[in-house]
């Protein structure tokens, strides 16, 4: 069976793995309360396991959308099977521009091919994928930890990174995209502590503290609301959250929430950087205007899921079903109050994006 | 029984009423999913009110402190009872200065009274106290009516008003203080909506929107989280929020998140307002700085109340008690962020506040 390159920090668990008939995904939802694995055997099932976030991180979503193309073809698929196939999966979540990506170089790679290789030809290419998304955490986990050692060295205290919603193994075959550099830290010996946002509606910061303790890395939870405050007391010393999409000219798509904290961080000085793979900039897209914004069912706003008083699962309504809501599920941080992009080339401003990773090798 | 001076726009509810023997408060815990009064006896009772939440809003602290006072003077309450019952309710919440505003207005008025007569003249003085609050929310509230008129005039279509927390009649003795322009302009028949932020953890902005729906205002339930996107998306065309302690410089001190609020609509060049009663003004304060931010309980941001399935009130726990959490309640937001402040008075721009006011006629 092929596992992710590596594991969880704590216990060997994997966001995914496969035998080369079937994945098995974590299933995110269940957290942090329940540890559940699910076999997904069908493109229709991974699908699925995309829209409903059972799957969720930029990167993550791509190499899922990569291994339910996989799945998707039979011995002797033909063209309209590939094609309906990455229809499906690519109407999954549209900011995300991983998704697009992986699905786009599957088909690079898969459209060439006679139908009877194809299906051997696209597990090979969905694991080079995973493989890759490995290396380029590592990568530009390496190219942040520079900063914390850069700013352990100068202060006499642990270094104090806020980050929102997850960005970390979860969200990536590895050691995900703005905790890789927290990860390399603590493993380099730099003690390095995190402020972790609730990330409403979806609570996605219950993820990244359940990671980092199970890592026994030093978490603390707040409210979305208090990054201003936090900052103004000197909290943290950096921010570095993940992306779903980076335009050409640093734009970033990133979960909802995140373009508060890059003005808070703007207002008070401290350095805001954004942590992604190469897959995850989108060169077509000139600036933040062109990414769609997905809007999600307003019930992730009303409906709270968690341990009642006899450890049972519950789901309460917090809110009645006739209330109105709006839940846009991403923001557009615009390049000017983005300190320095993060990727497995290296760092640079947002401006400086394209000639550091050369626009034709991230085409 | 006395009465607050208007009521609920739809069903005649108040936020505070009493019979000179004891008040009778809408118990704020229990909303939006249930509606259930207290009766207060005691001043230990007023200052649990307080302490735990079942009233809020800085005026209503002020006026329940207030009428706290009172239930506290048995006939004959020498200088030591006052005290004590000054300080009991005075180290209930540090933030909001109405409560210190009140209990010291208390002190003046009682202190030269003799024992026996103070009793009686601490319910008059509260009853004033709650009567002013309301003429006040009146007064602030048709300044920000002007407001509204003018956009109504400019815009083609309703005006939309984003808010935070709750600053309606529920936080108040009467329209509210960032609500107030809002009742005052539906009441003279300007179309208006509202996108009201939940307000994590204490979810308040669920009152914000009962609130608005028993008055027939249309209200959108937003995360928090979205007010950037929003702003840069146009869904508002001001931003209202209430406040806890204004500083004589205009910094003002209001629910966690409001900064962040603000960062956004001055990056976007959409007014934001503070709306508040005079007795929010703290004159002694120069500027934010010292204003005491108070940090509440972790658990409130581990555990959240609503529905279940069966319709019973369900508390769960959506993540462990290990998790270590800092949940501060207020931030303050810069002066130079606040288009305009608007009390009794009129509305100033933050650094002209003292001649609005006065600083005799505040104190």
């Amino acid at each position: 069976m092929t596992r992710t390159p590596q594991p969880d920090p704590a216990h060997a668990l994997h966001t995914l793995r496969e035998d080369g008939h079937a994945v098995i995904i974590l299933d995110q939802t269940a957290l942090p309360h329940r540890f559940v694995e699910c076999r997904v055997e069908t493109v229709e099932a991974a699908a699925h396991a995309i829209r409903s976030m059972q799957v969720r991180g930029a990167p993550l979503i791509g190499i899922t959308a990569a291994y339910g193309l996989a799945l998707a073809l039979g011995r002797g698929a033909d063209d309209a099977a590939l094609e309906a196939a990455i229809a499906l999966l690519g109407a999954t979540r549209p900011t995300a521009v991983n998704l697009h990506w992986a699905l786009e170089r599957m088909r690079r790679h898969l459209a060439p091919l006679a139908p009877e290789v194809r299906r051997d030809a696209a597990w090979r290419e969905a694991r080079a994928i995973l493989t890759e998304d490995a290396a380029a955490n590592h990568a530009l986990g390496s190219h942040g930890l520079a900063l914390i050692q850069e700013l352990a060295g100068r202060l006499e205290r642990p270094v104090r990174v806020m980050t929102h919603c997850n960005a970390g193994w979860l969200a990536t075959a590895a050691y995900g995209t703005a905790l890789a550099p927290v990860y390399l830290a603590h493993a380099a010996g730099i003690a390095v502590e995190v402020l972790a946002s609730e990330t409403r509606p979806r609570n996605q910061g219950l993820l990244t503290a359940w990671e980092l303790e199970r890592a026994r890395i030093a978490v603390t939870l707040v409210a979305d609301n208090a990054a201003a405050l936090l900052l103004q007391q000197g909290a943290a010393d950096l921010v570095i959250v993940g992306a779903d999409r980076i335009a050409a000219n640093g734009d970033t798509a990133n979960k909802i929430g995140t373009c508060l904290k890059a003005l808070a961080a703007k207002d008070c000085g401290v350095p805001f950087y954004v942590a992604a793979p190469r897959s995850t900039i989108d060169w077509d897209c000139p600036d933040g205007a062109g990414i769609p914004i997905e809007r999600r069912d307003a019930a992730e706003l009303r409906r709270v899921t968690g341990l009642d008083a006899h450890d049972r699962l519950q789901t309460v309504d917090i809110a009645p079903e006739s209330l109105r809501a709006d839940n846009p599920a991403f923001d557009v941080t615009p390049a000017r109050l983005i300190t320095g992009i993060l990727c497995e080339c290296g760092i640079a401003a947002p401006g400086d994006l394209g000639a550091l990773c050369g626009r034709e090798a991230a085409r």
